[in-house]
């Protein structure tokens, strides 16, 4: 693990240097607080400016950056994709489905909110996603058809989000199979992250057979930020976590850690890493950029 | 008001011909419900399913047609607002908004499948919605971004659906002052009829001129459609409507029937049915369709 600091530095370094463009397009895309109805905007913002690490966005960006895509043209759709992903952060957050009261830190939205302005304010996240995405006058329409295409696919059923959650909340009433646990985290988290690394190659026009590769790349990546964060729930502390530790195992969530225990989830996650970094090297591009994300996901439970 | 009978009876001719189409491309769209997570799949169609007039999608293929769009490249953009408004009515029957047990006479989609499965079925349908908009490959790419703005624009807040559900809630806590509850409807069920109409003229490129007095037609046929709505939740008994009737008077909703009387309320659908007329006058097509659709909404209260 010594070999990877410097390049934890570098992801470091990247996200520090792309995320107050991230930050600031998020603010200039989301409805002013303001803004009647206030109670939905405050809550949208509350939620997308609880602390967030940004991640999809900056796997946007440094995706499409590898393929060549200017800055400025990778900006909208990564908002577009933290918008969606902070959706189904305040709906899983809801009482109905994982109870969560806090996080990161915070109290969810639904808490702070009421549920029924919580609902509401996903809901139009979820519209604000597609629609900053459509109106992106700086891309071509093609791409942003097939933009908004990835994303719907990347967040609805059965190949999205959705459907993760959907298992994943029938999992808990049973015992899970090995193998399923992988399932529900490729449609949960993992099929945004892949789509979300698939859209900054699009906007930069990559070529298939770098879109097959980097579909590999990302869809590994996805698995090690999931297993990484499996075994983050169980190490962690609640400070340095911003939610109650533990949750998920003891509400009988499927994870790779209560699973397959701690060794063997981390071995799972090495393995991921190694796949990750092996569909690198189809891609005859500089990709260090991505692959300091990968060595970040597999230090940080380290 | 008997000279509306033989245009009630032109619009359920246009209805009955056209309504089996919209089924169909409905089920071809929405995921089987032997297909995982079985769920989520059977709560969207039990919802989709569940009896619904589909008038968005009849006045998007009406006002199409009176543009001289062919049949067949309305149908999918025409689901895609039954999605979309299937997706906002399982939203706000949910126990933490408008806490409703029975639509359409069967039981709400939480009541039938569970709260979780509830808020999962409608978000898939908002994705779904904006997914088939945006890979339906008969129509020209320009008009396919046009069209999914335009349902985002409607769906979302400050300008859509979610911001007349935030503010419909807010008004249930404290007297609503006379022209707020016409705002309310204007955003809650107006801006999806009106956007219903415009991507109907969309898709039929019509012109600037075309689009604005279609625009102004729709608006009126908006407030038409809620306030003898209202009224019908008044004068109704529970077997001709299918829900509660007097429900929404009962949990100070904000209605016209409630706040300005049926008699008043009445004249007020009378002149957005004259202003609706007005507008018709504007465009130098053969509208016959259009006015066919307000003298049903009329009627039907009367």
């Amino acid at each position: 693990m010594s070999l990877s600091k410097p390049l934890v530095s570098a992801f470091a370094q990247f996200a520090a240097a792309a995320r107050p463009a991230v930050e600031t397009k998020l603010d200039q895309t989301l409805p002013s607080s303001s803004h009647s109805p206030t109670n939905v905007h405050r809550a949208m913002r509350w939620s997308v400016f609880a602390g967030g690490k940004r991640f999809r966005p900056l796997l946007l960006i440094a995706t499409g950056q590898t393929f060549e895509a200017p800055f400025d043209l990778l900006l909208s759709t990564a908002a577009a994709f933290e918008l969606l992903h902070t959706y189904s952060l305040i709906h899983d957050d809801l009482p109905s489905m994982d109870d969560d009261d806090l996080r990161r830190g915070q109290p969810t939205c639904h808490v702070r909110f009421g549920e029924a302005t919580a609902i509401l304010a996903g809901d139009a996240l979820q519209s604000l996603a597609f629609q900053t995405i459509a109106e992106d006058t700086s891309l071509p329409v093609q791409i942003r058809l097939q933009l908004v295409s990835e994303l719907a696919r990347a967040a609805g059923t059965p190949t999205g989000m959705v459907a993760g959650q959907a298992f994943d909340l029938e999992a808990e009433s049973r015992s899970v199979q090995t193998g399923e646990v992988e399932q529900i985290h490729r449609l949960k988290t993992g099929a945004l992250i892949v789509a979300a690394a698939r859209c900054g190659a699009l906007i930069a026009t990559a070529a298939p057979s770098e879109l097959r590769a980097l579909t590999e790349f990302a869809s590994n990546l996805g698995l090690l930020f999931q297993i990484t964060d499996d075994l983050l729930d169980v190490t962690a502390t609640r400070e340095a976590l911003g939610k109650t530790p533990g949750k998920d195992a003891r509400s009988s969530k499927a994870t790779y850690a209560s699973l397959y225990g701690v060794d063997a989830a981390r071995e799972r996650a090495d393995e991921a890493y190694s796949r990750a970094c092996a569909a690198l090297e189809e891609i005859h591009r500089p990709t260090d950029q991505l692959r300091a994300i990968a060595d970040f996901l597999l230090a940080r439970e380290s």
